[in-house]
């Protein structure tokens, strides 16, 4: 089944009279904070192959910092952070078409890449017994088949989870069989499933070396219990301030960001590199890596445009896996180590929906250790009513 | 088997008293064309796991020259042509112990990467009938196995074919029957193999669209050739004094160097782009790869730093390919093409051995398209003699 990227009806948030409404963000432009609409929407509508979800809890990611300030425009060249800082550029970014995560992003919408939440409805053509399924949602969809490398994602291409209810394609919704909390779940989405593509396409096995930049981020920590799941020998780089908080992380080594990893670790010491932050440090991993080694970025949070000497490339046979779409083990995966207990969450702090700006600056200030979770408003009487839910 | 890089004795080649020596460009040092001395050496002897190949034509290829000049020092930031007229970084690369192909060069050795020629003698342990067999050599060594990215090359790790006789493990020495004239046959095993290597690592395939950098050169002309061999529609990248030979090259569109390459091909035109040029050029290389696009690269004639959109890579889910060491179908491949007649040779010239310095400057000209090969002189009557070889 081919999943179509739906219309952007400008109009599909409006009320009509007598409906029961939700709670949503709607991210109403390129910009600031100022930029987060926290109000009252129309209920989406699921088709008869989609299923609507009661988001439960839902984590805050780069992305949807980087698509509100227009980060993806190639005019862009600072990271995420200064970027936030700097109204000239961001005003540049805003008005270009490639700003978005997928070419322009259609504004009006709702943001939200990660969604832990239960099945209450389902569109005709699926099973009406999935009806109060805890699930996970794979917001990163193969439209065109895994043959083809086309994808589209939750919160870019249709709208996400920043709200009470989303609706999505039944073949993305997975159940999950877990005693971790709502807010635990909801950290693993986006970045477990990014890094766990990551270390999926480096072809991570035990006993390989394994260096982690940007460990203490949502990506970074992921890698690290990723990568040790698979018996890999993991380096985690770190800020200075996080070294103690990195320790919890299970990495065999810890480096401070900033370190000479070339003198560190050595010339041609490691097999693998995983990497969302790029910039200035880029080069030395390319250095530390060994003949025949992977490197594999799914960001590029202190600085998209790098450096490369061709050299180290082709002389030492490297590949370098740029990654965004997930192949198909990836979610399927991932759930099944969350059953098995192979993983644990690291989740840092939860905040109500409502308070999402105060989510995302927190989140930029990059203090924290693991995953911040959005949490929406229990329902209202009214909306249970609706979908005849249960108290419980 | 493990083939050991052998020892470099700096005395191999004297000549004892009544021995009968051989012709052989030996380089003495990082420098210029004065570092080749062409001059009576001894004959190598074979081990029990060696043969002992007449040498009939050896081709001249970018990576002798990078290596004389010490051009893969981290230190040098220039292309090749740039470095070969810049004294003062020719001098800086001179004094790097990075210089060299696989680190430090230990001169003096002899060079020359291709080979073609015959069996004249044989080790211990390798059948006779072997002897008087027209040869390919592979120069690209998997020294630790098929499963180990390490390799050692022949003219970097050992000494190579600009002399009347080499050494090497048979192996690598590949029996080839063909109709073509051994300076054709000289021209394909280091360019060739090259070529072969990064569109098999790119996996072209039929209907592909791929994208060839420097296309007249010696790996370009084999990439355009190898890639239409398995059905890719090639645009091959030439300069502007090119054009009308490139047109022999079986390319399906050619592009001038310095053409804007988005402008002329679109973004996301391109399913694979084959590069031995990297420089300025690299960006729109990135920019004109379809989502999942394959990138292999095992060379950077206009420079070797480039600038990389981190974007490019991920968003778009691109594979960087570095390729240097060959995969074990590479060779074996290449022997099959030649003798089912579905490539051509694109011999530009052959020289004398003893002129190999003119070759070499004109090579570094780029007014040619296809390869140069120096033929060695022939057999003295003491060397036939020698080896009990008739005149045919």
């Amino acid at each position: 089944m081919t999943i179509s990227t739906p219309s952007w009806d400008k109009n599909r948030f409006k009320l009509k009279d007598t409906q029961v409404s939700m709670k949503a963000v709607v991210t109403l432009a390129n910009g600031g904070y100022e930029m987060l609409s926290y109000q009252d929407v129309a209920i989406p509508t699921p088709n008869d192959d989609e299923v609507l979800v009661q988001v439960l809890a839902a984590g805050v990611n780069n992305t949807e910092i980087n698509t509100r300030l227009g980060w993806y425009s190639s005019k862009v060249t600072e990271g995420t952070e200064a970027l936030g800082s700097n109204d000239a550029e961001q005003e540049n970014a805003a008005s270009e078409s490639d700003g978005g995560w997928n070419e322009e992003t259609p504004f009006p919408f709702v943001q939200g890449t990660d969604c832990c939440g239960r099945i209450v409805s389902v569109g005709a053509n699926i099973d009406a017994n999935r009806i109060n399924e805890r699930v996970l949602i794979r917001c990163s969809i193969r439209n065109e088949g895994w043959n083809s490398p086309e994808n589209i994602w939750m919160a870019s291409d249709f709208d996400g989870a920043f709200a009470q209810f989303v609706k999505i394609a039944a073949s993305e919704v997975f159940a999950v069989e877990s005693d971790w909390t709502d807010a635990e779940l909801g950290t693993i989405p986006c970045a477990y499933g990014t890094a766990e593509n990551m270390i999926h396409r480096a072809d991570v096995s035990a006993g390989d070396t394994v260096l982690v930049a940007g460990a203490s981020g949502g990506v970074g920590s992921a890698v690290v219990q990723l990568a040790k799941r698979r018996g890999a020998i993991v380096t985690a780089i770190v800020g200075a301030n996080k070294v103690e908080e990195a320790a919890i992380l299970g990495a065999d080594r810890i480096v401070t960001r900033g370190t000479d990893l070339v003198e560190a670790l050595g010339e041609k010491s490691m097999d693998v590199v995983i990497d969302n932050v790029a910039g200035e440090t880029f080069g030395q991993m390319t250095q530390v890596l060994k003949r025949g080694g992977r490197y594999a970025s799914s960001g590029a949070i202190a600085g998209p445009i790098v450096s490369l000497d061709m050299r180290n490339l082709y002389l030492k046979d490297l590949t370098l896996i740029g990654c965004t779409g997930w192949d198909e083990p990836i979610f399927p995966n991932l759930i099944s180590y969350i059953e098995r207990g192979e993983i644990k969450p690291l989740l840092a702090k939860t905040f109500p929906l409502q308070d999402i700006a105060q989510a995302q600056q927190e989140f930029t200030e990059k203090k924290h250790v693991g995953k911040f979770v959005l949490i929406p408003p229990a329902l209202t009487d009214e909306q249970k009513t609706l979908f005849e839910l249960s108290d419980d």
